[in-house]
């Protein structure tokens, strides 16, 4: 195995370990830091059959930085690498956000490794952690660099390279993918609510079974789905309002869907009413 | 045929001249109101063979009188009403809003009638007019008094009384609706709009195709078909963000989409440049 099939992946998540996992079976060395991680962490990246590294010894060893933490982490882990990267002098890994931030925000984070003399690819995720026997998620990748990132195919991830498109593109697109998938949930939940509080629910759900069927199926699936990730929800739709604009009016949809899921991200870890009318809607609980 | 097979529509727009085909197509007699109206009315009311009449000779010969007009006129056409209907001393039709209006003016259109000794039915029409061999839209009906009309299912109509309901339901339900369907297509506009302009344009449309297919489908009707209507969209966004209710985040989400079919209408009105965008998106238009 040659030291171009290392790479690195910082953090461990879920989404990170379940990518090391994949690249791994595929022949692959996953360095990882574990700076500022916990317990659970560690037992995650050990499973995954990733070796712990301090940021010199990545820089030194890995081909690429993929850089999978939560958004509000991602700008700092950028930095984190700067020096690293402006001591090995051009000769270091390629760096790539992968993290669902904003657009300027990764250009920034962008700007932070170039000014260090390294290579910076602006990279989206889109779909669900891999697992074994499924392709897994798309790895779009936008910016003069995303050429150079071909090894990772041979590592079985599934890499769209954005012909043409600027750092900031990759992540464009996430946001905007996530504003139609989650945007739509965010309606459906409003009018839902709404149409019960008017005594409407009943017959909403009638008249969408007529003639909406393939909406109604998937709010059975989308809308008990969101529960669980309303409170990380808020950010996102946050960051899309941003990605939009202000001078755009269309912005306070997002800001009104971050809104919502923040009362549901409450109403779910407590009360369960907001919630359980959506349930009833949905038919899947019994009337309350 | 007998007096209660007579209703009438007021006025004949597209919606109520087509209904009216329809009910003179199932043997019934619909009278109409010109006053106000144009020579197209005029034509249209002709041509669907509608008769018309005063507001007196209405209230003296119909057993149901639809109100299908702008939803800035339902309130009005109410009140224009209740003299008359007062005149009949509650021997008068059942009067049945089935306009596009928010709860509370539906329900303002009820007390007017109700004052006047009257019967009212809070109606919403839900689908495109009816056309020759088509099942055309339904109409929910709520209310106390919305299981007096079963006549109108004789006349071709789908009714759907909403059992229990009280009069601003059916508006309910129609607001409701009307904000999942087109909330959809504003979220879809919105984000095809902000990933063209960051130059993601081709991989939203390339990732929709992959793991959205049915939605892509969806948007390449329904965001055309909404560029003539976005117009009238804009009041029904507002409606819809009252309905919600300004304590709800989530109404900013149909404030937003007001704000962008106003953008929007305008647009296709003139420079066709955001329209022209979305269309190439949609690969319905050259690339230019």
């Amino acid at each position: 195995m040659s030291a171009r099939m290392t790479i690195a992946i910082v953090a461990p998540g879920a989404m990170g370990s379940a990518v090391a996992r994949r690249v791994a079976e595929h022949g692959g060395t996953v360095l990882t830091s574990l700076a500022g991680r916990g317990e659970a962490s560690r037992r995650r990246a050990a499973a995954a059959g990733m070796q712990e590294a301090g940021d010199d010894e990545i820089v030194a060893r890995a081909a690429v930085i993929l850089s999978i933490v939560p958004p509000a982490d991602a700008l700092a882990l950028a930095e984190r690498f700067a020096a690293p990267l402006a001591a090995a002098a051009g000769a270091g890994p390629v760096f790539v956000d992968c993290n669902a931030v904003g657009v300027e925000t990764v250009r920034a984070a962008g700007e932070a490794i170039a000014r260090a003399g390294g290579r910076f690819v602006d990279g989206a995720i889109i779909g669900l952690p891999p697992k074994p026997g499924e392709a897994g998620p798309a790895f779009y990748l936008s910016g003069p660099e995303a050429g150079d990132l071909g090894l990772l195919a041979g590592l079985g991830l599934a890499i769209r390279p954005m012909a043409g498109a600027p750092v900031g593109a990759a992540s464009a697109l996430k946001l905007s993918y996530a504003g139609i998938t989650k945007g739509l949930t965010a309606v459906a939940s409003a009018m839902v609510l709404a149409a019960e509080r008017a005594g409407a629910g009943p017959a909403l759900h009638a008249e969408l079974a007529l003639s909406q069927p393939e909406l109604l199926a998937r709010f059975g699936k989308t809308l008990p789905d969101m529960y669980g990730k309303a409170y990380r929800w808020v950010a996102e739709m946050e960051a899309i309002r941003d990605f939009v604009g202000r001078d755009f009016p269309e912005s306070a949809v997002f800001a009104g869907a971050a809104g919502l899921y923040a009362r549901l991200a409450a109403d779910a870890a407590g009360p369960r009413a907001e919630t359980g009318t959506i349930d009833r809607f949905l038919g899947t609980r019994e009337p309350g």
